[in-house]
């Protein structure tokens, strides 16, 4: 290691531990220099380097100061209706979906990851060998519980979030939605509530409403997830079915909750002895390493129905997900061949050779990498640019954050703006059962050009500007 | 034409219009030579070329005869029992599909189509160039109805069966299955009954159990499908939902319903106010030229809902189905999505193309005739080797029929005996919603080697004599 990246690895580590505060002046570089016993442009070098990582930032003619990062600012814990209810906004996540990303602008609405990393080259070069070599495998049906390469290969990853699971315990599916669908028609009759978290991803919800179900919203904190109090009020108030959860890099709002939390959100269902359907779509992209641990991991009795796919890993258009149904495998399975019978064979073994062969675990590191970078970047360019009173979450992993402006913002009409000015976002009211938070937003920070989404924020900004003068 | 095609043609005309009946001895070679003023060899072609359409078949030392085809043998219209049921059998259906076709033996039990038709090549070969030149056209989200250009394609296609429709009429799903479920779900709330024929596919069977309804099966006849005075009869005792028809080549009997039935049925669902699921998975099979029209093509309320896909016409493996929702459009857009978001794009811009170009309707021309000379082969071995009380329906497209033996014979027994032996087939309790038609079973033809067929036939016809002696 040289000696800047030396140096610039012990200030980060005093960041980290919060021995310079957010907004905290960092010493000068002479000081520096001198304290540390090397050169001036060494200790530039290191600053660069912090700069680069968005933990620092050169203010003209002042010096260095600590980037605003965590834990300022964050939204407050979430205050839905405390009654199951049904569940509206379908024509609001209709507009959205149907939104065509035209080129200009900049798009972040859509939970898509960044497809062009150059570390996903080995998959398609499979993919278009396959198609090309053996096109007949990709057109007979196939087992309808997914090709045993692929379940085989799921088994090996799902040992890093501390399940042990065999083949046969799993369930290939049409993506994450389907696997979702799939689980909460396995484990609830029609009239059925289901508690989830608030706010929670739009596809859930509309999933819910279409199994004819009712959403108990559960009050959620932006750092920890659900609050297990308000969980067991709601339990010992109302019949709830399952609980359903994104406890790891949640969608909306980016927190992981904690594994204690976890673990209690799992004893919590087994002494009411309902079901847990666990959505771990974003887990493998959490900044953390080793990634953490599922709810499933610490299911001895098979109530957790864990749901993943690539979309958010690999790309949303393999439509390749999965179940690991516990207890539930025969009706999970009944559901998903009824659904939509077996899914297509060519990218299930494609992503089974991507794992085999290590290039998704380095395709995960990349990206994972390069997602806090942004994180970073778009969490500051939101706190240069729009208004003080902003609160805003801090995702531990995935590409998504949550913005909540000031109460007097309705981001529907906002988002109707913006859409003019050519940049788009997720409006609050798509992540609720009855249109709650209309004064938030969901950002997607996997773009990488680091102009495109200043300029997004810069126009955001603008547009906010002509909202407030009443 | 030469001299002796010429003469085939007639013998075949004569043949068709019945004026030498099923069974029936053909002129001799001689006489036929002397009466058309041709050659014994002239005559001899002729009857070959007969011989190999399935038309005519030569008896040791006794001549030429027509071979038995249409309407004598059929099963006798079905007696289902007459109350709404929940739907049974979904261990029997599992068990089947999880059969995996090893190399030896003759697997009929599945309803694939015939893949290794020069015809597909073109499909084939774009979507190996897609694969490898764009990419990254199979990687993002798309529009959750499908991709436009495939929609643009259905409609010039549904014009053949008389529809009118435009893209926005239109939704892809991931095969007809999902487009069954998604219609069973957009039109019926949990509880609800549907009418059905009896037999029917057991996939839309066990869409029902699993969208918590009541099947009530229908008397339907082996020739012209669904009796719509039972149908009548149960629309005035039960409060039905909608009725479910896969009225132009059924499966699992092969029958269309004659054209001024399924107008008839579309009135009757008028009269009532109900919604009609029809599954046009084979229609474009239909050995008829132009082929039937759909019930759709009289519909002008939009009660109608379309479900096909092109698993019957291409392969199962493309998973590329659509509906025509009529005016349930929205609900059905909804359940769509939360059932599996988008369907994966690289296949359906390979169809869209493929149909553009005329590929499709070039396949579907020779694989219709194949099938039709494949039907004849089978009609033919059944007769010959089966006992003598066996009934087969008669089917006027698809590549399946439907076996009706002997009220002793158990087909589940018989499935077990028959698989050990290498020969497998769907059994008839599959095809009902409490395990009726025990001594039916559903046989594929699309296998090509007529050696393959005729062994299993042969092998059943041994199978079946052990059985008979008790
Ligand atoms: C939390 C969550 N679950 C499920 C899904 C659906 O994923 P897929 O595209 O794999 O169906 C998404 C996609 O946005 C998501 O964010
Ligand atoms: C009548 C009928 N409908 C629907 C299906 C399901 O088709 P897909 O494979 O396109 O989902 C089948 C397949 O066997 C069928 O025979």
């Amino acid at each position: 290691m040289t000696l800047y990246q030396n140096l610039a690895n012990r200030l980060r580590e005093h960041i980290q531990h919060g021995f310079f505060k957010p907004g905290e002046k960092l010493p000068s570089v002479r000081q520096l220099a001198q304290e540390h016993g090397v050169s001036i442009s060494t200790v530039q070098e290191a600053y660069r380097q912090l700069e680069q990582d968005f933990l620092v930032e050169a203010r003209p003619k002042s010096g260095y100061f600590v980037c605003f990062r965590k834990k300022d600012n964050l939204p407050s814990i979430s205050r839905p209706p405390q009654r199951p209810l049904e569940v509206s906004q379908w024509e609001e996540v209709l507009n959205m979906l149907m939104i065509r990303s035209n080129n200009k602008g900049v798009q972040l609405q859509h939970a898509m990851p960044d497809m062009a990393a150059p570390t996903l080259k080995p998959l398609l070069k499979t993919l278009a060998d396959l198609s090309k070599q053996k096109p007949e495998l990709g057109l007979g049906y196939a087992d309808i519980r997914g090709i045993e390469e692929l379940r085989t290969q799921l088994c090996r990853l799902t040992v890093a979030s501390g399940c042990q699971l065999h083949p046969d315990d799993l369930v290939v599916t049409s993506g994450c939605q389907e696997a979702l669908s799939v689980c909460l028609r396995a484990v609830t009759e029609p009239g059925d509530i289901i508690a989830i978290e608030s706010p929670s991803f739009y596809g859930s919800m509309q999933a819910i409403k279409a199994a004819n179900l009712k959403a108990m919203e559960i009050p959620t904190h932006p750092e920890t997830g659900i609050s297990l109090e308000a969980l067991e009020l709601a339990l010992d108030q109302w019949p709830i079915k399952a609980i359903f959860v994104t406890p790891t890099c949640n969608n909306p709002m980016g927190y992981t909750m904690p594994e204690d939390k976890k673990e209690q959100l799992y004893r919590l269902a087994q002494s009411y002895d309902i079901a847990i359907i666990e959505d771990d779509i974003y887990g493998d992209i959490s900044y953390q390493f080793p990634r953490p641990k599922t709810i499933k991991s610490f299911d001895t009795d098979g109530r957790v129905l864990l749901c993943s796919s690539f979309s958010k890993t690999i790309a949303p258009g393999m439509r390749v997900g999965w179940i690991a149904p516990g207890r539930y495998r025969d009706k999970v399975t009944h559901i998903k061949y009824v659904s939509s019978s077996m899914c297509p064979v060519l990218p299930q073994l494609a992503i089974a050779k991507f794992i085999r062969l290590g290039g998704y675990t380095k395709h995960i590191r990349q990206m994972r990498q390069r997602y806090e970078k942004q994180r970073d970047h778009l969490l500051n360019a939101i706190k240069t640019y729009l208004p003080n009173d902003t609160k805003v979450s801090y995702p531990d992993g995935s590409f998504i954050l949550w913005v909540e402006l000031n109460p007097c913002i309705d981001s529907m009409a906002l988002v109707e703006r913006c859409r003019e000015e050519g940049v788009g976002f997720a409006p609050g009211p798509l992540f609720s059962a009855t249109g709650k938070y209309r004064n938030c937003f969901r950002l997607n920070f996997s773009e990488q050009s680091m102009e495109k989404r200043e300029w997004a924020i810069k126009t955001l900004a603008t547009i906010l500007l002509s909202f407030e003068q009443p």
